[in-house]
């Protein structure tokens, strides 16, 4: 569904940079189906009264699954924090690196 | 398509016992289907090569959502297991109080 | 310096229950101390200027441990819930499941 | 007890750097033994027969305190690996982004 949305005309980042993870595009939006298909299987277990444990099971490994994703983001995305300083000096590189900090505490915190 | 599941026969839970969730099963499904919209909406914003920290910042309310979700079906669960031990006895219920702190263990290290 | 507590005194839980961990309070006493241990550890290592990133491994190890001592105090005082359920009817020992609950929660999002 | 090392000598980063909180050294240590302090609280805490519950919200707390060590270390050494991108060059760069990427991944997970 998400694929009829009309991205093809690139919309910008918000903050004027091209978006750290463009290369890897394809396999974000591969892995964020799987972790939608473990979504749905949850609806199909609580629809099929799953004993409560087994899907506490499925919710861990969907967990888990999205926090390996955010991990993979935030990699690629201070990889390209550190290029760019290269480029546009280290205020604005210092800068991002207290705004990607603001993104580790919460993915720590939730 | 969860719903196109014959979910109509009730499967028993694979343990035995009815499952603690059934009478807010409704409630259950209705969590589950926003978290799978907000699954949808991180495939967007991929999409759309949306801003990576703002990518991250969905990310952790998705997570924060689906944690939601299980300890609302763990607390249902272990009021279902306190009142069993009236009916089945004390050592069924230490059995249970058992199998459900490793679930517990299982979603605070995810 | 705990150990000049004047505890031999067994002051009462708050909530009037002597609290579900008695009989193993010595393992939990020993445990604590080993995190103490590890948090004195993380002190030399920063007073010495060790490298960041061995730090921050040895910060998640003294998280892990955490944790782990906070699911072991929690599976005995689940176990204690289910027998008093017996003692002192499904009432109370609801309200039990609901502070465990919430304590669950806390513990899940720390 | 901590001070009584002979840390004077400034052991130097295994990493052949010098560590990118130096300058904070002070106030790391002054929260490093608070949390030691927390620590002993609860050792106090479990040796008077405190109530389950209570305790594991002062765990709650310890483990939020270490946390936000955590990420105030990895804050100081992101900014630091992005000043040493613009005189070390990208590639040694990378390979710390790398690197500070598994210690967020193993804080993330615990």
């Amino acid at each position: 569904m998400a694929n009829e949305q009309p991205a093809a005309k690139g919309t910008q980042s918000p903050h004027g940079a091209s978006p750290g993870y463009v290369n890897s595009k394809d396999a974000h939006l591969k892995r964020l189906r799987r972790i939608e298909g473990q979504i749905r299987g949850l609806q199909r277990l609580v629809d099929s009264d799953t004993y409560c444990i087994d899907v506490l099971t499925q919710v861990s490994a969907a967990t888990r699954a999205l926090e390996s994703f955010a991990l993979g983001l935030l990699e690629e995305h201070l990889a390209h924090c550190v290029s760019e300083a290269l480029t546009k000096g280290d205020e604005e590189a210092q800068a991002k690196v207290k705004e990607a900090s603001a993104a580790i505490a919460r993915l720590v915190r939730s």
